[in-house]
């Protein structure tokens, strides 16, 4: 049993009704755990009924945005275990982002042991149907009350938990090409998972949702022409039945569902190449037949197969989705290993119990 | 007088105790305001004392960093009148920036009464030394409490102010030359006074500081050759008594005291060019002796002149000031226009008792 229960997260747990419809990311789970940072020092990590938190509004976090997070996912198994997916590799791109966002960073041991305690103490409220899951929320921002812009020197660590169901409503993806606005250049922060990376995404969101699209699709900053990524999700296509992804750059989030990807699919002879895809030679590809397949791969999205991609002018490129695509044999086999129906390479899935 | 005056606040105010030493952005003003956005619409503007806000830690703020802010000050006259600099291009700025960042316009209206007003209540707390003011801090961030990726539905705008000293404890600046990392890139949100932009220019502070420097020159993106801004303040030098600043883009903010220096400039029959300029063309002019004066002009920099620049390899090129100097020239006229004693263009300086 958890060390970590104190009697109003016991309340909290035993009083929290679970709506009929979780969606993603809007069901929180009861209980939260914190750590704050003073003094060069992390203080022991604490859980709280969630809720919301008292903070100064002269906090850095609301002027500089000095902010990380990470995002994960535990699954029950059929046989009611929770099953968290690689959090170690999480604990390790949030430290990676805190470097380069000049923060803090925080201890494995702390990362870790928050997102199995809330894993837990969340396990009643896990939705059980394939592709469901307790969607994790690491982050850490800065604290410090003070308006000059410099790094803070106080931050505050937090996890929370959301039992979910699939981040996309849809069964395929329309995705909108942003040939204008840039997400990350060379130099920048493209590398590090901080809000002003998802900021600037926020306004072609909105031409993505007036073209019909859920995801746009970023170039590079300096030729407009070689695909980045998707704006919370890594891309890939299938051409001549090989998968091809962008290689990592400074500029692209190296995505853990990417990296474990590429990993399945030398497991089932696939041949996966990392490359620099140009848009117009993708757009060529699908006109031509070579390309078959786009998908799109992360945590909140798994992978979820591209039905279209949209230019700003409308012009349209479908691709054809069938049950038996490379993207759902994948999907079937990262979610056999994440839902523990089929042994996954060592500690890909870890029982939490 | 307010009609913004409750009992908290009329408490808060006759309890606050000014600190000897306020600094720049340490000391808060009793008051604050604030107005939320829901349903489409701006509430009603209300004051509280200053103080922490509750905030969901689910708040797209802490997460995807839609946010932005915007710094003006007023100053307090010989004859004890409290006055406010140019603050309607503040509140076309915030409005521009919330346009970039998918965020909600606020009426200029609300904006300009909650200036005027934290000004009017924190008229005594304005120390009266040249160069001193009341920093006053408006901002706006996303309040919905949802883990999805899209923009905030909801958001809260509040106004601080700080009584402050200089930003600057140096006379002069030592400024470090940035030929890696960038701040802002061609169809990003450079424009936006967004926290994303701040967020990413700390780690170079970092090395800035290393380097004995207070602030980081930032060069283009594309080609790290041609100067753009500094982390809080733009650039200006002058070569042959001529003023000259990089032209604007769309990686570089529009900066209000910029503005006015450009303004100022002609008034006084100095001529001020608006062009490219290249980080190797500024050192082999202060080499030879061309360029003879840089500085900083920024709402919290006033215009501040710069000693050396100083680049990674610890090279350094030093500039002269002296009190014969352009840059001083214009920063008295300026502080002029802006405490009282001199009338400048229409509006620039505005009695708000």
């Amino acid at each position: 049993m958890s060390t970590y229960l104190t009697q109003k997260v016991i309340n909290a747990i035993e009083n929290f009704k679970m709506p009929e419809q979780v969606g993603f990311g809007t069901t929180l789970s009861p209980v939260m755990f914190e750590s704050t940072y003073r003094n060069n020092e992390w203080s022991e990590l604490k859980s709280l009924p969630y809720g919301p938190i008292e903070i100064h509004p002269t906090a850095k976090v609301f002027h500089y945005g000095q902010e990380i997070f990470e995002g994960l996912k535990a699954y029950i198994s059929e046989d009611n275990r929770a099953l968290l997916f690689r959090p170690e590799q999480n604990a390790r791109r949030f430290n990676h982002s805190a470097r380069r966002m000049a923060m803090p960073e925080i201890p494995e041991e702390i990362f870790l042991t928050a997102c199995r305690e809330i894993t837990k103490l969340s396990k009643n409220f896990i939705p059980k149907e394939s592709g469901s899951s307790l969607y994790i929320r690491p982050f850490m921002f800065a604290t410090e009350s003070t308006l000059g812009i410099r790094p803070s020197t106080e931050f505050k660590f937090m996890v929370l938990a959301s039992p979910s169901g699939s981040y996309f409503s849809t069964g395929g993806l329309n995705v909108f090409i942003e040939r204008h606005a840039v997400r990350a250049c060379p130099g920048g922060v493209g590398t590090a998972k901080t809000g002003g990376n998802y900021a600037a995404s926020l306004l072609s969101s909105k031409k993505a949702i007036a073209h019909n699209c859920q995801q746009t699709l970023w170039l590079d900053a300096l030729e407009h022409q070689k695909i980045e990524e998707m704006s919370g999700m890594n891309f890939m296509c299938v051409r001549n039945n090989k998968i091809e992804t962008p290689q990592l750059t400074d500029t692209i989030l190296s995505g853990i569902t990417r990296a474990s990807v590429l990993e399945l699919a030398k497991r089932i002879d696939i041949e996966a190449i990392e490359k620099t895809i140009h848009i117009n030679d993708l757009i060529d590809g699908i006109k031509s037949g070579e390309i078959t397949e786009a998908f799109a791969c992360g945590t909140a999205a798994i992978i979820t197969p591209i039905e279209k991609l949209v230019e700003e002018t409308g012009e349209e490129f479908n691709l054809e989705n069938n049950e038996n695509s490379l993207a759902l044999k994948l999907r079937r086999h990262l979610l056999n290993i994440q839902e523990g129906r089929e042994p996954g390479p060592e500690n890909w899935s870890q029982v939490v119990d």
